[in-house]
């Protein structure tokens, strides 16, 4: 018994090493990021006639969150809120008066070199950075991928509905059958155009091989992943193996295929063994296009979509996955694209930058011990204005405008419509008059982040 | 080695022969039937504020049905489809032109004594046979669960918002915080008043208490348990233990006791050493009342609610669980509250009646072998008219009428709209024009079940 005592206190002691020795050695960190992915786009999320078993055994064996909110309803200041941390506000990454709400072929401006990226900031601690996919926060010198903290670039510079070819693409609606020539968006690796129009009907699968490849060559190394996929953005491609196949038509062609990618980076990570040491984020940049009809998705039961400050624009899947690290279920805690720059900085053992205000939150006593996040205002903001704002289960607007029509200029509320989004999550009944403390706690919280806000120099003019 | 082959094969040998003794014992069957519970209201189904972490893991352990369907989309027809395998105009148990759509506490008739129940079925192969909650089937000698197969029962025997004492309870809306003794509902135990007005706060306990003891009474024979829950049918009530505690107010608190409550059952089983020899299935009697504003359920995605043909009036969550039987998964397979009579008759080595119309078909291929049912059309009937019909991915409207207001009249459509439920599960793009050849086939399908439809004689005058 002696000995068999003996045995056992050595492999605890081995355990013991081989957890410290992943302690100090910093994970790698993998963000899938969608593209105009609603709420209700996958199997997880309750959608009936998308198929997503990968993504639902991900979320099975993960984290799901029902309240996680991307950083802005559109994709330009989404993005640069996620990678920076902070509302596209302080980077100017927004509609900051005059200009439009997201980059486009003609903007001169970008992501300013003045920011701190997540990737910066874990190329800081050793890792290899990799983007693949869309970018859509710069494309001239200073903004681009390269120089924001990544080692390696393969992508579209901007979404793919731009660049139209308007002989061969009509209108802006009813793109059930793309032709693969409308748009000649470029295909760029390391700053060179590569391929000029890019095949889009391949891209989801050309991120997947080189986001594989990227694993299997940096098994020795921490990395960070940044795969930021082109779908299900309009106009809709799926690659042969998923083109019609799926009941949901082209637009649940275009999400399988994206399940199935992510099932190929899940795969890869536990082919390589390092599954244990890589925490995988699976998210959208906002909700769904709902404009575009069948090839727009499913905000589920929230409210509007893409475009608006309702539920439906920015309340959109997430899932985390870490095997051994991440106990698997569902979490109601509030959260946003934001929180995982300070969250992923945190694990990596890398200091939050302390010269400049930063909204994310740390996650990972939530991610690792299940742990409450403690209370904080989540801001909506409709470009460089707030128009709603989420504090616990209370969400205030104080101006709106549907992702879907209707009047162009937003509706003004005074008092604020004020809904319990636990009790009422479709956001339908104003319980305002009821609750003249919540307001009055929220215009505070407004107020109190209004009065320390510096605004970015605006780029997207 | 020899020796060791020969271990495997008298293994091999004792699970063929328990495998057997087990396919020769007829299997238990629990039916879990919800009242008024959405489509959207599970977290299996993407609620976000709902919490139903034993719903969750038994539909993780067992199928998750997308496309099933309560026969009607109002609780009387609905109830006497699913226990007779047929549409309730066959029975007379729906308004045949001149009624009201479901029973009240005044109405004369009932089921009748012709039809041939689930319980009648199994009650024949030598089950014990036990009714616990809602009824809503009739109150007079004939039309009560004694008459129909049941060895005993207890419950309601109709809607806990009937025998609204109009001095206690004003309108119809706003129930956040019902009086307790503002419905004079009875409950009942084998035809005795055993209480009145029935205490509601604590019915989902005292049904789940009856369930188990039965449950734990029956372990050598085998049972059918028909638990048909009072809840989340408003007025809205939890025990102690649940009210107040979910974040989507009273109506959570409610759904979170049936998620409890179911898991209580699956328990009960496992402890009882049977849950291996038992098939439980979990689902809801129609759409969410949506009317009823905060204490109405969710239809997640579907179009409209509780009393209307649309998706969300009918479409509702269901699960199948058998350990060891039914592997786990999601089907999309089209599915209806009807077929349990066929296929639960069938598992149980029990006659399908050969002297009448059946409308339930047999899923158990489905369920013990994920083997495709055959395409069929499911018919929605409001009242005794076809209002819609789905086939395949096909869904034509003849007729509609919303569950949340708007004209008195139905709405006729001539010619009908159709929608491809697949692509569109919302129901918000007709297609109708671009598909005659669908709409031929859907008409003719009608064309010949009506041609074949022997009315029953009205019930609910």
């Amino acid at each position: 018994m002696k000995s068999l005592a003996r045995i056992f206190l050595l492999v605890g002691g081995l355990g013991w090493l081989v957890a410290h020795a992943a302690a100090t050695r910093p994970p790698n960190v993998i963000i899938i990021l969608c593209d105009d992915l609603g709420y209700g786009d996958l199997g997880a999320y309750g959608h009936p006639s998308i198929r997503t078993p990968r993504l639902d055994r991900m979320a099975a064996e993960g984290l799901r969150f029902t309240d996680f909110y991307s950083p802005s309803s559109i994709c330009t200041p989404s993005r640069a809120a996620l990678l920076t941390g902070r509302y596209a506000v302080r980077s100017g990454m927004c509609n900051m008066g005059n200009s439009r709400g997201v980059l486009f072929p003609d903007s001169k401006g970008g992501l300013p070199q003045s920011e701190i990226t997540l990737a910066k900031g874990l190329k800081a601690r050793g890792y290899a950075t990799l983007h693949v996919g869309k970018w859509h926060l710069g494309i001239h010198p200073g903004g681009q991928p390269q120089d924001h903290g990544f080692d390696h670039s393969l992508g579209l510079p901007y979404s793919n509905d731009m660049d139209r070819q308007p002989e061969t693409v009509k209108g802006s609606e009813g793109w059930a059958e793309p032709p693969a020539t409308g748009w000649n968006v470029p295909l760029v690796r390391d700053g060179q155009v590569q391929e000029r129009p890019a095949d889009q009907s391949t891209l989801t699968r050309r991120y997947t091989e080189e986001a594989v490849r990227f694993i299997s060559e940096n098994k020795q190394r921490p990395f960070f992943l940044y795969l930021a996929h082109t779908f299900p953005h309009v106009p809709m491609f799926a690659s042969a193996q998923f083109k019609g196949k799926s009941r949901r038509g082209i637009y649940g062609d275009a999400v399988e295929e994206l399940d199935w990618s992510t099932g190929q980076v899940l795969d890869a990570l536990q082919q390589a063994g390092i599954a244990e040491n890589t925490l995988v984020i699976f998210t959208s940049d906002n909700g769904p296009w709902l404009i575009m009809g069948e090839q727009g998705g499913s905000s589920g039961l929230l409210r509007d979509g893409k475009g608006s400050t309702w539920e439906g624009g920015q309340r959109v899947p997430a899932i985390a996955w870490w095997p051994g690290q991440i106990q698997p279920g569902i979490t109601n805690q509030v959260a946003s694209g934001m929180d995982l720059f300070t969250t992923v900085l945190s694990l990596a053992g890398a200091a939050i930058p302390a010269d400049r205000a930063i909204d994310g939150v740390d996650l990972s006593a939530l991610l690792l011990n299940g742990r409450p996040v403690a209370t904080r205002p989540f801001f909506f903001y409709r470009d460089d204005k707030i128009f709603a704002c989420r504090l616990g289960e209370w969400k205030a607007h104080f101006a709106s405008k549907s992702g879907v029509g209707g009047s162009a200029q937003p509706a003004q509320h005074e008092p604020p419509l004020l809904y319990h989004l636990g009790r009422d999550p479709s956001e339908q009944y104003d319980v305002a008059a009821q609750n003249p403390a919540v307001i009055q706690a929220i215009r505070a919280v407004v107020k109190q982040h209004e009065a320390g806000l510096i605004r970015g120099e605006p780029q997207l003019n």
